[in-house]
């Protein structure tokens, strides 16, 4: 079966969905995405991820592009025709098509919605978890709101891009002050030799992940103690266990920061028993496919 | 007559220009661009425009679209079937279309190039440029690389709809020292009270403008003393003049800063002795159209 995509109130074959140029995603950057896990045919934590879309959007004065009712209808609707039940959903939202002019349109435009869907290859995601993966640390050199989920990703594209040249798998952002931001698409997470589990808290500096408030009541339902408070570079390459959490990961272990392994240089007990209570947390959706 | 627009290898009706919702500029921002003025059917300091474009796109390590003399034909038809003697030229070329990941693709993927001609209303700029324009300051929160022409320019739209919001045309940004860096798409310049020409130098906080390099070149074919080197807010208020930059607008006096008048009030003549005289010192091709 072919992939279908949703885009600006069509359904196509996916080598066939396009935009115009004129998109101000395409000329601008001037937009906003959401990525949500689809498990067992069931969106995962569907609601967070769309007020997330709702907060996103406000911040830039984009007009949801429809109902929120629709939305979810389309969103459904996407995944249905493409009969996926492992994988995730993405969605962006632009301001719409314009022409060329950095100022908001003179004459308000239809913001433009683009759905795809993807199968995720789980197992694959669960081998790696196993082994643990390895980050590298950069300076955080992007721009002022990265709390907006915006597409302006080249930042985090070449900060990947490195990770990768430096045989690791991701990136780890580290502010003027040396203090880990969070990665180039997922937030970063220490355990202290205390057992204590530290991660950045909210601001302008980190996209506040839905998989991250997730973990939070995790943990509490673990009754693993958890502080809101940014670690250093060194802090977390002394840490006991370190990992990553992104909807597409969950909660991945980190082995490895910059070469230096962390703790024993496996995943962790505390980070696996984040990622197994994981899904017992988040919000199930009923099922779709 | 209607607008014709190059994508990929096809000129196409500017309705139909469309491109894949997984072009990587549409999904995360990855990749350059460049404005070329068009005047009297010739192209203006095109060389340098695609110098600077050959930069941008080494500092993302991504390939030409093609051969330079193609390139150079490409632009050419485009200015021709669109029968445009004096506008703009606008190209902007991505890494490509390829599956949504932040890393580059991992199986090389053809850059994507656009190209599109519109034509300018050289008269109402010229009116602009008689009355002078109103710009406010904002503080500088983009990425650390913004010498590279990104079509990430998200910070830039929301600082150039700020200043519409507060009834200015423009917005020049400033660093944590208070330190003017340049425009949301523009370069920013004072004369001062003794008459010296200031402009930021070269760095990673700016974006080297062609028409800045022009006009550096300009200065001094009318012996006025250029120095570069980086002002403050209060120094821009209190200065004699200040005019910006860009391809599309030459040299713009500026005539208030955050609501305070410059020097008069009114244009101010260093200003308009380097407008005036910025085309005879600027590469004009041979006519096209």
């Amino acid at each position: 079966m072919s992939r279908v995509a949703y885009v600006n109130g069509r359904y196509v074959p996916f080598a066939e969905a396009r935009v115009h140029i004129e998109d101000r995603g395409y000329q601008l950057g001037d937009g906003v995405y959401e990525v949500c896990e689809i498990r067992d045919g069931a969106f995962v934590d569907e609601r967070r991820h769309l007020d997330r879309l709702g907060r996103s959007l406000s911040a830039l004065r984009i007009e949801m592009p429809m109902p929120l009712s629709s939305l979810r209808y389309v969103l459904r609707e996407t995944v249905r025709r493409n009969r996926v039940t492992d994988g995730l959903l993405y969605l962006q939202v632009t301001r719409g098509v314009a022409r060329r002019d950095h100022g908001f349109p003179e004459t308000p435009v239809k913001p433009a919605l683009v759905v795809t869907v993807r199968a995720l290859d789980r197992k694959k995601i669960a081998a790696s978890a196993r082994a643990g993966i390895s980050v590298i640390t950069l300076p955080d050199d992007r721009w002022g709101r990265v709390d907006i989920k915006t597409i302006g990703l080249l930042p985090n594209v070449l900060a990947r891009q490195a990770a990768k040249d430096a045989g690791a798998k991701d990136a780890w952002f580290a502010d003027e002050e040396g203090l880990i931001t969070e990665g180039a698409s997922s937030n970063a997470w220490i355990v202290t030799r205390e057992g204590v589990l530290l991660t950045r808290p909210s601001s302008n500096r980190i996209l506040t992940g839905i998989t991250l408030t997730v973990i939070k009541e995790v943990a509490a339902s673990l009754q693993i103690k958890v502080e809101e408070r940014a670690f250093t570079v060194a802090e977390a390459k002394a840490a006991a266990e370190a990992f990553l959490s992104s909807a597409t990961q969950t909660v991945m272990p980190v082995v490895a920061i910059d070469g230096i392994p962390i703790g024993s240089g496996e995943p962790g007990p505390v980070t696996l028993r984040l990622r197994e209570a994981f899904h017992r947390q988040a919000e199930i959706g009923p099922r779709i496919v």
